[in-house]
């Protein structure tokens, strides 16, 4: 190795394990921790968040990183030099551009105005929520002029979670896709016919449990460097590349909820699990974009787990397990019934077609909060009417409209779209492996599922943040962001499904 | 609060959130971990450890504390100051005696060690161990020396974990008690009757543990400030006053160890949960010594958990919880069962009567090794024939003898008198708190716990370190550690169990 490698090393090992370790504290806060520890653990977040944050803006470490963007540019074919000078250059302004007063204050409102919209949720009174909201969009517009901008102070924000992607390319991209959309899923709508209802039964939680874990290990998860928990909100988190963990939850009454869930967050484990062992402990072990992060969490619980031939080779298990919720519901049922279509008012209960109109609804209201062409007390309202735009629908309260979602009042504008961006680059990317390895469908059926794995780990996975999603795209598929394989999917499963034209 | 105390306070709490996360780190690596992450783990544990290292030997905390004492100097009633600055001084100097590469070859030789212990305990060959075994001894000798000490080189490790104890008063205690332990131990096993056959049957594992957790919540175990966990060694450990943990094993074919062990560690426990909360974040929070920890396991372990009262007022539940095991167990019965006293070769099994011949038989090789009276290569001799002297049992093989336990390894010199301490100081404790509060055994027939814990909270438990293991017996009892209350104990107990003069 060179030198100005092995001399900065170690600070990102230091770096690494702290962010990991506060990740673990947090997994148990949510996972096991009781509940008079509230206050001790949040302390104790915040100190080693702290404390990673003094590393990652100390001068020992920009001295270093300098030495090392000097070698890796005379050293162009050292590739871990080059992209880790990159990313750690990246990450190093991004970390020094806020200022720690602001980092407190914006933390310190975000808090508020969290403990304000759990108030206003539950009583369904925007107005509680509305002020705090405003400061918390004041911070978030200083925020993306501490952090700089070249077209929109949007663009600062969204590249937090999608690296160099600008709001004018989102916009694009949304515009076109949602035109088609709204005309897809007002045709679907029309053809509503109860099909999911075989799903709404009772299903014992611990089978649910037993058989989820029975089909992600088959998958591919690997339990010796995993694990599975329960958890009110599943989410997936990691400690090292050998300790990935994903927390479900169940609903007794609705099968999709633990198992389709678990297969999501399976998939951005499958990510995280198949990083490349080199790059433990430096910046470049996670996922290169929260975009590309989702779409290997969509494609195994959609495409995958909602094909035709997954469900045919689950259809069997599922059965056993559930002789009774099943003993009526055919594969070609089962199938019909996790793939019904129905628009809805809250995103998280969405159905794989809708769900972008719930992701571009948000992103239209944020930059438009933005471009200060509307106000937060007008929010409630502007919410309203693009529901009823897009979905057909008009929300009776703000519980299941304006404030349905968390992410606004912790203040992650910008990170909405990358839902809809995950869903775009799961299908450019599974239209590839397809290609390259063959009749998917019928691999699933058959319970062979290495073959993707294989292909996602080697095109994939395992470039960590070595390689942009963009570089990633353009070199598996020849090109860059694009809804046209996605919409093309969309359009051939729903055609079959359905039997329409669409 | 006083200025100097504002100013340190805040260097305390970054030690304490870090050293406390680093055992949550332990801790998840014991409970739940998968097994591939070892090597991160060890990583991260590590991390932690050594930036805690830093801050706790940095200059800027020095030179706080010098303020700290200063001001306690100055303001000898100000409590908390005054304690702090003791505590303060105290873990500087020994986490500044010994020298960052001293510490490391230490940890190196000590981890080789473990390792090679594995080996040689699994394979019965202590040649395997010797060396390294050596290698840790000759280090500690110099550790020792490093720590300084004014009597005997033991002084500087025992100090480690019993505060202000010396070895010449531990020789004195101990050889008091052995040559009236033994007498006991042997009248004791003259009378050996298989009266612990009732313990050794069937007990399903699930209700063990559902009983455990009712019987220690009902002590006073707080599970809104504290979980119950399945490791593979039952341990206590503490991530604030309001998140202390606790972990069982359950052996399906013997009650008590998952039973026992669990009173024993909720013992630990409670001690925890019952520091003073303005303690919270500050060096004072943590038992005061090894030894009055250990006292608080060992008296709810015992003196609660097998005394005759206590025994009544669980066995309705246990024969109810185990209708067949227990059919035909008298409350008589069980009582006898769990308080049998069997000399037998390995510690961990050990009654509470002849435990304490296991740890002197220890200490006094242990001495004798820094005394260079004994070489690494004789101690396997050496410690079958004080097995034979003291439990009148001579190891068949070293795994049964000199390899069973990990602690030398571990470069645990000083820490195994420790347990014996705790014996004694739990009697002292317990004899006074009945003194003070009535017919305990009466009170446990009954149900009743909160007299005694809450005694042990007012006297014990809510100082913490702020108090001296020494002041505290002698604020409560007027004396300082002795034996005679715990040989009262067990002269009595034993006499009327075993119908014979002791």
């Amino acid at each position: 190795m060179s030198e100005p490698l092995d001399a900065i090393l170690p600070l990102f090992h230091r770096i690494s394990d702290l962010t990991h370790t506060a990740a673990l504290l947090e997994w148990d806060q949510e996972v096991w921790m009781p509940d008079s520890a509230a206050a001790s653990r949040a302390h104790q977040i915040a100190t080693l968040r702290s404390i990673a944050h003094e590393f990652a803006t100390s001068d020992e470490l920009a001295a270093k990183i300098g030495d090392l963007a000097e070698y890796a540019s005379a050293n162009p074919e050292d590739d871990l030099a080059v992209s880790l000078a990159r990313v750690a250059t990246r990450d190093f302004q991004q970390a020094t551009k806020l200022p720690t007063s602001f980092v407190a204050t914006l933390a310190e409102a975000e808090s508020l105005a969290k403990s304000t919209w759990r108030v206003a949720r539950e009583s369904d009174q925007f107005a509680l929520f509305q002020d705090d909201l405003a400061r918390v969009v004041d911070l978030n517009r200083e925020k993306a002029a501490l952090l700089g901008f070249d077209e929109h102070p949007y663009d600062a924000l969204l590249d937090l979670y999608e690296p160099d992607l600008r709001a004018s390319q989102v916009s694009t991209l949304f515009e076109a896709l949602r035109s088609e959309l709204v005309v897809i899923v007002a045709t679907l709508s029309g053809l509503a016919d109860g099909r999911a209802a075989p799903l709404h039964r009772y299903f014992e939680p611990d089978v649910q449990l037993e058989v989820g874990r029975r089909v992600v290990e088959k998958i591919g998860f690997d339990f010796t460097a995993g694990r599975q928990d329960l958890s009110s909100h599943p989410f997936c988190t990691t400690f090292s590349i050998t300790d990935v963990r994903v927390t479900t939850r169940v609903d007794e009454n609705f099968f999709p909820s633990a198992f389709y869930g678990l297969l999501h967050e399976m998939g951005h484990a499958l990510y995280e699990q198949g990083i490349n062992p080199r790059l433990e402990r430096t910046p470049l072990a996670d996922g290169t974009s929260l975009g590309m992060h989702e779409s290997q969490s969509r494609l195994w619980e959609n495409q995958v787990g909602r094909s035709r031939g997954f469900v045919e080779h689950v259809h069997p298990q599922l059965c056993s397990a559930f002789p009774e919720a099943l003993s009526t519901v055919s594969a070609g049922e089962f199938h019909r019934a996790v793939n019904a279509v129905t628009p809805s008012l809250i995103r998280v209960e969405a159905d794989e077609v809708t769900y972008n109109l719930h992701v571009m609804l948000r992103f239209e209201l944020e930059v438009a909060l933005f471009e200060d062409r509307l106000s937060v007390a007008e929010l409630p309202e502007a919410w309203n009417d693009l529901s009823e735009a897009y979905l057909g629908l008009r929300p009776s309260n703000d519980a299941e409209g304006v404030l349905q979602d968390i992410h606004w009042a912790m203040g992650g504008f910008g990170y909405f779209p990358t839902y809809t961006i995950g869903n775009l680059m799961s299908a450019q990317l599974f239209k590839k492996a397809a290609a390259d390895i063959g009749d998917l469908d019928e691999q699933f059926r058959a319970g062979q599922f290495s073959p993707l794995l294989d292909w996602l780990r080697e095109n994939v996975h395992r470039f960590g943040r070595s390689r942009s999603a963009d570089s990633i795209l353009r070199t598996v598929t020849d090109q860059g962001l694009t809804a046209a394989p996605w919409l093309a999917y969309i359009r051939k499963k729903y055609a079959d499904l359905y039997g329409t034209d669409l």
